[in-house]
Protein backbone atom coordinates (compact mmCIF):
# COMPACT_ATOMS: atom_id res chain seq x y z
CA UNK A 1 0.00 0.00 0.00
CA UNK A 2 3.09 2.13 -1.09
CA UNK A 3 0.69 4.74 -2.73
CA UNK A 4 -1.93 5.26 -0.19
CA UNK A 5 -2.11 8.94 0.91
CA UNK A 6 -2.91 7.95 5.08
CA UNK A 7 -3.51 11.47 7.25
CA UNK A 8 -4.51 11.85 10.63
CA UNK A 9 -8.20 12.41 10.65
CA UNK A 10 -8.59 16.43 10.49
CA UNK A 11 -12.02 17.90 9.78
CA UNK A 12 -11.03 18.48 6.19
CA UNK A 13 -10.06 14.78 5.10
CA UNK A 14 -12.79 13.26 6.99
CA UNK A 15 -15.28 16.13 5.16
CA UNK A 16 -13.66 14.96 2.22
CA UNK A 17 -14.20 10.89 2.72
CA UNK A 18 -17.51 11.28 3.93
CA UNK A 19 -18.53 13.57 0.73
CA UNK A 20 -18.31 10.18 -1.21
CA UNK A 21 -20.58 8.51 1.27
CA UNK A 22 -24.04 9.03 -0.31
CA UNK A 23 -27.09 9.24 2.01
CA UNK A 24 -30.92 9.47 1.44
CA UNK A 25 -32.44 12.53 2.80
CA UNK A 26 -35.12 13.60 5.20
CA UNK A 27 -36.77 16.33 6.48
CA UNK A 28 -36.84 16.13 10.63
CA UNK A 29 -39.33 18.76 12.12
CA UNK A 30 -40.65 19.34 15.62
CA UNK A 31 -42.99 21.79 18.20
CA UNK A 32 -40.48 22.90 20.37
CA UNK A 33 -40.60 26.24 22.66
CA UNK A 34 -39.27 28.58 20.10
CA UNK A 35 -42.23 27.28 17.61
CA UNK A 36 -41.72 25.15 14.99
CA UNK A 37 -39.09 24.09 13.58
CA UNK A 38 -37.45 21.89 10.37
CA UNK A 39 -34.18 21.29 8.71
CA UNK A 40 -32.80 18.83 6.31
CA UNK A 41 -30.81 15.87 7.50
CA UNK A 42 -29.01 13.02 5.65
CA UNK A 43 -28.34 11.35 8.55
CA UNK A 44 -31.60 9.62 9.78
CA UNK A 45 -30.82 6.00 10.02
CA UNK A 46 -32.44 2.78 11.11
CA UNK A 47 -31.27 1.52 14.28
CA UNK A 48 -33.84 -1.33 14.93
CA UNK A 49 -37.77 -2.23 14.20
CA UNK A 50 -38.29 -3.99 17.29
CA UNK A 51 -38.71 -1.72 18.71
CA UNK A 52 -38.62 0.74 15.81
CA UNK A 53 -35.71 3.18 16.72
CA UNK A 54 -34.11 5.64 14.45
CA UNK A 55 -31.41 7.77 15.37
CA UNK A 56 -29.94 11.22 13.43
CA UNK A 57 -26.99 13.55 14.33
CA UNK A 58 -28.03 17.28 14.85
CA UNK A 59 -25.26 20.45 14.81
CA UNK A 60 -26.19 22.82 17.92
CA UNK A 61 -24.97 25.27 15.31
CA UNK A 62 -27.84 26.56 14.80
CA UNK A 63 -30.64 28.05 16.39
CA UNK A 64 -33.10 25.36 14.61
CA UNK A 65 -30.46 22.32 15.46
CA UNK A 66 -30.74 23.43 19.59
CA UNK A 67 -34.30 23.75 19.66
CA UNK A 68 -34.79 20.48 17.38
CA UNK A 69 -32.02 19.01 20.17
CA UNK A 70 -34.54 19.87 23.16
CA UNK A 71 -37.98 18.62 21.76
CA UNK A 72 -39.71 15.70 23.33
CA UNK A 73 -41.08 14.53 20.06
CA UNK A 74 -39.97 14.67 16.40
CA UNK A 75 -41.46 13.83 12.85
CA UNK A 76 -39.22 12.30 9.85
CA UNK A 77 -40.21 13.13 6.78
CA UNK A 78 -38.22 10.77 4.49
CA UNK A 79 -38.00 12.51 1.21
CA UNK A 80 -38.50 11.51 -2.51
CA UNK A 81 -37.16 13.30 -5.51
CA UNK A 82 -40.24 15.44 -5.98
CA UNK A 83 -39.65 17.09 -2.43
CA UNK A 84 -36.24 18.42 -3.61
CA UNK A 85 -37.82 22.12 -3.26
CA UNK A 86 -38.29 21.46 0.71
CA UNK A 87 -35.24 19.49 1.21
CA UNK A 88 -33.41 22.53 -0.39
CA UNK A 89 -35.53 24.53 1.79
CA UNK A 90 -34.97 23.19 4.79
CA UNK A 91 -31.20 22.93 4.10
CA UNK A 92 -31.05 27.20 4.07
CA UNK A 93 -31.34 28.88 7.72
CA UNK A 94 -31.68 31.77 6.28
CA UNK A 95 -35.02 30.58 4.96
CA UNK A 96 -38.43 30.30 7.31
CA UNK A 97 -39.69 27.06 6.58
CA UNK A 98 -43.21 27.59 7.92
CA UNK A 99 -43.61 31.48 6.12
CA UNK A 100 -46.13 29.54 3.51
CA UNK A 101 -48.84 28.31 5.83
CA UNK A 102 -50.21 26.11 2.69
CA UNK A 103 -47.23 23.96 2.55
CA UNK A 104 -47.45 22.47 6.25
CA UNK A 105 -50.13 21.61 8.85
CA UNK A 106 -50.03 20.11 12.59
CA UNK A 107 -50.52 17.23 13.71
CA UNK A 108 -53.32 15.90 16.51
CA UNK A 109 -49.77 15.29 18.64
CA UNK A 110 -49.07 18.80 18.25
CA UNK A 111 -45.80 18.47 15.44
CA UNK A 112 -45.79 20.61 12.43
CA UNK A 113 -45.39 18.50 9.34
CA UNK A 114 -45.59 19.48 5.50
CA UNK A 115 -48.01 18.15 3.00
CA UNK A 116 -45.53 17.23 0.54
CA UNK A 117 -43.80 13.96 1.74
CA UNK A 118 -45.04 10.53 1.57
CA UNK A 119 -43.58 9.02 4.23
CA UNK A 120 -43.78 10.59 7.96
CA UNK A 121 -42.57 8.87 11.20
CA UNK A 122 -43.60 10.21 14.36
CA UNK A 123 -41.19 9.31 17.69
CA UNK A 124 -40.15 10.03 20.87
CA UNK A 125 -36.43 11.61 21.17
CA UNK A 126 -35.85 9.42 24.25
CA UNK A 127 -31.66 9.86 24.26
CA UNK A 128 -28.92 12.78 23.08
CA UNK A 129 -25.57 11.11 22.61
CA UNK A 130 -23.26 14.47 22.51
CA UNK A 131 -20.30 14.36 20.32
CA UNK A 132 -18.32 17.54 20.03
CA UNK A 133 -20.70 20.31 18.39
CA UNK A 134 -23.07 17.26 17.02
CA UNK A 135 -25.82 15.65 19.41
CA UNK A 136 -27.10 12.19 17.99
CA UNK A 137 -30.80 11.67 18.61
CA UNK A 138 -32.85 8.30 19.43
CA UNK A 139 -36.08 8.56 17.95
CA UNK A 140 -38.17 5.76 19.71
CA UNK A 141 -41.09 5.40 16.59
CA UNK A 142 -44.39 5.86 18.05
CA UNK A 143 -46.38 5.61 14.35
CA UNK A 144 -45.92 5.37 10.61
CA UNK A 145 -47.87 8.03 8.17
CA UNK A 146 -48.39 6.86 4.38
CA UNK A 147 -49.89 9.51 2.60
CA UNK A 148 -50.11 7.10 -0.75
CA UNK A 149 -50.87 4.04 0.42
CA UNK A 150 -51.17 1.23 -2.01
CA UNK A 151 -49.99 3.11 -4.55
CA UNK A 152 -46.37 2.24 -5.93
CA UNK A 153 -46.24 2.36 -9.17
CA UNK A 154 -46.93 5.94 -9.01
CA UNK A 155 -44.10 6.80 -6.20
CA UNK A 156 -41.07 8.49 -7.21
CA UNK A 157 -37.20 7.58 -6.45
CA UNK A 158 -36.14 8.52 -3.45
CA UNK A 159 -33.70 11.71 -2.85
CA UNK A 160 -30.00 11.17 -2.31
CA UNK A 161 -27.57 13.11 -1.46
CA UNK A 162 -23.74 12.74 -2.82
CA UNK A 163 -20.91 15.10 -3.04
CA UNK A 164 -23.02 18.27 -2.52
CA UNK A 165 -25.69 17.19 -5.58
CA UNK A 166 -28.83 15.63 -5.45
CA UNK A 167 -30.05 12.78 -7.01
CA UNK A 168 -32.57 9.85 -7.23
CA UNK A 169 -32.42 6.74 -8.41
CA UNK A 170 -34.10 4.09 -10.71
CA UNK A 171 -34.10 1.46 -13.23
CA UNK A 172 -30.79 3.48 -14.52
CA UNK A 173 -28.82 3.31 -11.27
CA UNK A 174 -29.18 -0.10 -11.06
CA UNK A 175 -26.39 -2.34 -10.66
CA UNK A 176 -25.45 -5.70 -10.12
CA UNK B 1 -54.90 14.21 5.05
CA UNK B 2 -58.16 11.47 4.73
CA UNK B 3 -56.58 9.13 2.44
CA UNK B 4 -53.55 8.74 4.73
CA UNK B 5 -52.71 5.44 5.95
CA UNK B 6 -51.40 6.29 10.16
CA UNK B 7 -50.48 3.06 11.58
CA UNK B 8 -48.74 2.36 14.96
CA UNK B 9 -44.93 1.72 14.16
CA UNK B 10 -44.77 -2.29 14.41
CA UNK B 11 -42.03 -3.49 12.59
CA UNK B 12 -43.16 -4.22 9.36
CA UNK B 13 -44.31 -0.51 9.11
CA UNK B 14 -40.78 0.77 10.29
CA UNK B 15 -39.36 -1.81 7.50
CA UNK B 16 -41.44 -0.98 4.28
CA UNK B 17 -40.58 2.34 5.37
CA UNK B 18 -36.91 2.63 5.21
CA UNK B 19 -36.82 0.01 2.29
CA UNK B 20 -37.66 3.94 0.55
CA UNK B 21 -34.54 5.41 2.27
CA UNK B 22 -31.48 5.28 0.45
CA UNK B 23 -28.35 4.78 1.80
CA UNK B 24 -24.43 4.95 1.32
CA UNK B 25 -22.71 0.93 1.45
CA UNK B 26 -19.73 0.49 4.35
CA UNK B 27 -17.40 -2.47 5.02
CA UNK B 28 -16.59 -2.24 8.60
CA UNK B 29 -14.01 -4.55 9.61
CA UNK B 30 -12.09 -5.23 13.19
CA UNK B 31 -9.50 -7.42 15.09
CA UNK B 32 -11.21 -8.81 17.15
CA UNK B 33 -11.62 -12.36 20.80
CA UNK B 34 -13.07 -14.37 17.82
CA UNK B 35 -10.51 -13.29 14.94
CA UNK B 36 -11.20 -10.88 12.36
CA UNK B 37 -14.25 -10.13 11.68
CA UNK B 38 -16.29 -7.96 9.22
CA UNK B 39 -19.98 -6.55 7.69
CA UNK B 40 -21.95 -5.12 5.59
CA UNK B 41 -23.48 -1.75 7.01
CA UNK B 42 -25.58 0.75 5.70
CA UNK B 43 -26.32 2.75 8.59
CA UNK B 44 -22.62 4.56 8.77
CA UNK B 45 -22.94 8.27 9.32
CA UNK B 46 -21.02 10.83 9.88
CA UNK B 47 -21.51 12.91 13.25
CA UNK B 48 -18.93 15.59 13.81
CA UNK B 49 -16.32 16.97 11.63
CA UNK B 50 -14.52 18.48 14.89
CA UNK B 51 -13.60 16.22 16.37
CA UNK B 52 -14.14 13.69 13.83
CA UNK B 53 -16.57 10.82 14.86
CA UNK B 54 -18.99 8.72 13.05
CA UNK B 55 -21.60 6.48 13.98
CA UNK B 56 -23.25 2.85 13.00
CA UNK B 57 -25.89 0.33 14.46
CA UNK B 58 -24.73 -2.96 14.52
CA UNK B 59 -27.10 -6.21 14.67
CA UNK B 60 -26.52 -8.58 17.89
CA UNK B 61 -28.19 -11.13 16.55
CA UNK B 62 -24.93 -12.56 14.44
CA UNK B 63 -21.66 -13.72 15.76
CA UNK B 64 -20.18 -11.30 13.39
CA UNK B 65 -21.95 -8.95 15.31
CA UNK B 66 -21.62 -9.40 18.79
CA UNK B 67 -17.88 -9.51 17.96
CA UNK B 68 -17.34 -6.01 16.10
CA UNK B 69 -19.58 -4.57 18.81
CA UNK B 70 -16.77 -6.27 21.74
CA UNK B 71 -13.86 -4.25 19.77
CA UNK B 72 -12.12 -1.82 20.73
CA UNK B 73 -10.90 -0.70 17.41
CA UNK B 74 -12.98 -0.24 13.68
CA UNK B 75 -12.16 0.13 10.21
CA UNK B 76 -14.44 1.64 7.85
CA UNK B 77 -14.72 1.12 4.20
CA UNK B 78 -16.53 3.23 2.23
CA UNK B 79 -17.67 1.53 -1.00
CA UNK B 80 -17.69 2.58 -4.31
CA UNK B 81 -19.89 0.93 -7.09
CA UNK B 82 -16.67 -1.76 -8.27
CA UNK B 83 -16.67 -2.77 -4.73
CA UNK B 84 -20.22 -4.13 -4.98
CA UNK B 85 -18.78 -7.84 -4.89
CA UNK B 86 -17.35 -7.18 -1.52
CA UNK B 87 -20.22 -5.54 -0.32
CA UNK B 88 -22.55 -8.71 -1.21
CA UNK B 89 -19.89 -11.19 0.29
CA UNK B 90 -19.63 -9.40 3.70
CA UNK B 91 -23.42 -9.24 3.63
CA UNK B 92 -23.64 -13.07 3.67
CA UNK B 93 -23.28 -14.38 7.33
CA UNK B 94 -22.66 -18.16 5.63
CA UNK B 95 -19.90 -16.63 4.04
CA UNK B 96 -15.99 -16.02 5.19
CA UNK B 97 -15.32 -12.71 4.37
CA UNK B 98 -11.60 -13.88 5.58
CA UNK B 99 -11.13 -16.88 3.16
CA UNK B 100 -9.38 -15.97 0.30
CA UNK B 101 -6.00 -13.99 1.71
CA UNK B 102 -5.38 -12.34 -0.77
CA UNK B 103 -7.95 -10.05 -0.82
CA UNK B 104 -6.87 -8.33 2.65
CA UNK B 105 -3.70 -7.31 4.68
CA UNK B 106 -3.69 -6.12 8.73
CA UNK B 107 -3.02 -2.60 9.25
CA UNK B 108 0.08 -2.03 11.66
CA UNK B 109 -2.70 -1.22 14.28
CA UNK B 110 -3.80 -4.54 13.63
CA UNK B 111 -6.92 -4.11 11.62
CA UNK B 112 -7.79 -6.34 8.99
CA UNK B 113 -8.67 -4.03 5.74
CA UNK B 114 -9.67 -5.04 2.23
CA UNK B 115 -7.58 -4.40 -0.33
CA UNK B 116 -10.45 -3.15 -3.01
CA UNK B 117 -11.97 -0.43 -1.14
CA UNK B 118 -10.63 3.33 -1.64
CA UNK B 119 -11.14 5.13 1.31
CA UNK B 120 -10.96 3.57 4.58
CA UNK B 121 -11.49 5.34 8.05
CA UNK B 122 -10.08 3.79 11.18
CA UNK B 123 -10.74 4.93 14.67
CA UNK B 124 -11.84 4.38 18.44
CA UNK B 125 -15.50 3.19 19.50
CA UNK B 126 -15.85 5.22 22.30
CA UNK B 127 -19.60 4.75 23.39
CA UNK B 128 -21.68 1.87 22.75
CA UNK B 129 -25.74 2.83 22.92
CA UNK B 130 -27.79 -0.35 22.97
CA UNK B 131 -31.64 -0.21 21.27
CA UNK B 132 -33.24 -3.51 21.28
CA UNK B 133 -31.38 -5.77 19.37
CA UNK B 134 -28.83 -3.25 17.77
CA UNK B 135 -26.52 -1.39 19.14
CA UNK B 136 -25.25 2.18 17.90
CA UNK B 137 -21.92 1.93 17.84
CA UNK B 138 -19.80 5.71 17.97
CA UNK B 139 -16.04 6.03 16.67
CA UNK B 140 -13.60 8.40 17.03
CA UNK B 141 -11.89 8.14 13.61
CA UNK B 142 -8.21 8.62 13.88
CA UNK B 143 -6.94 7.85 10.42
CA UNK B 144 -8.51 8.55 6.86
CA UNK B 145 -6.41 6.25 4.00
CA UNK B 146 -7.52 7.41 0.42
CA UNK B 147 -5.53 4.62 -1.73
CA UNK B 148 -6.07 6.67 -4.72
CA UNK B 149 -5.06 10.52 -3.70
CA UNK B 150 -5.45 12.86 -6.68
CA UNK B 151 -7.03 10.90 -9.27
CA UNK B 152 -11.07 11.91 -8.72
CA UNK B 153 -11.43 11.58 -12.68
CA UNK B 154 -10.90 7.65 -12.17
CA UNK B 155 -12.96 7.23 -9.52
CA UNK B 156 -16.37 5.54 -9.85
CA UNK B 157 -19.75 6.13 -8.05
CA UNK B 158 -20.39 5.47 -5.08
CA UNK B 159 -22.18 1.72 -4.04
CA UNK B 160 -26.09 2.71 -2.87
CA UNK B 161 -28.46 0.50 -1.32
CA UNK B 162 -32.29 0.95 -1.61
CA UNK B 163 -35.17 -1.17 -1.56
CA UNK B 164 -32.99 -4.43 -0.85
CA UNK B 165 -30.95 -3.27 -4.77
CA UNK B 166 -27.75 -2.16 -5.46
CA UNK B 167 -27.33 1.33 -6.98
CA UNK B 168 -24.95 4.09 -8.15
CA UNK B 169 -24.67 7.22 -8.52
CA UNK B 170 -23.50 9.19 -11.32
CA UNK B 171 -24.34 12.28 -14.09
CA UNK B 172 -27.90 10.43 -15.37
CA UNK B 173 -28.98 9.91 -11.26
CA UNK B 174 -28.52 14.11 -10.88
CA UNK B 175 -31.50 16.30 -10.54
CA UNK B 176 -31.79 20.02 -9.42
Amino acid sequence: MSADSRAPADAEHFKAAFRHHAAGVAVVSAATAEGPVALTASSVTSVSAEPPVLHLSVSDGTRTGRALIGADTAVVHLLDADDLALAVRCADPSVDRFADTATWTTLPTGEPVFLGPRLLMRGRITQRIVSGHATVLMLAVDEVIDRRPGAPADVPGPLVYHDRRWHTLGETSRIG
